[in-house]
């Protein structure tokens, strides 16, 4: 399944929740990341942020359970990608 | 069809571009907006971003052609539903 990880946590742990978070996913704008995941590493992914987060945090995955989206972006692609062109 | 805006804006222009945001769809987090729009609304949503962005601002729609996706809250659920619990 593919799933966008977005995150809006408090600056203690912003690099905590970034370093994570690109051991499994493709970073792709300031608090968002994404890419294939299997379920094990859904649920691994879930169970490694709700130990990290704290009172406050908010982290939003959205799984696309068919992977099927377009995306649209408007000024800067910051992504990997997207820093080539 | 369904849509996820994430934008990651300089500051100067994060108000204007969350109360365009909200003529069309619901808050979810921070910087994050979904909701469902027809094909026309995602152009004028498109146009007005690309009239307001300037340099160093990126703004990501995620297109969902049929709207399938399972939302995962770790932590707080900023949405004015999640608000209500």
């Amino acid at each position: 399944m593919y799933v966008i990880v977005v995150y809006d946590v408090d600056v203690k742990r912003v690099a905590r929740v970034h370093r994570f978070l690109r051991t499994h996913l493709h970073w792709r704008q300031n608090s968002v990341f994404e890419g294939e995941v299997s379920r094990a590493q859904l649920y691994e992914i879930k169970r490694t942020l709700e130990d990290i987060v704290e009172n406050g945090d908010s982290v939003l995955i959205y799984e696309l359970p068919d992977g099927r989206f377009n995306l649209h972006v408007i000024g800067v692609d910051k992504s990997p990608a997207g820093e080539i062109i």
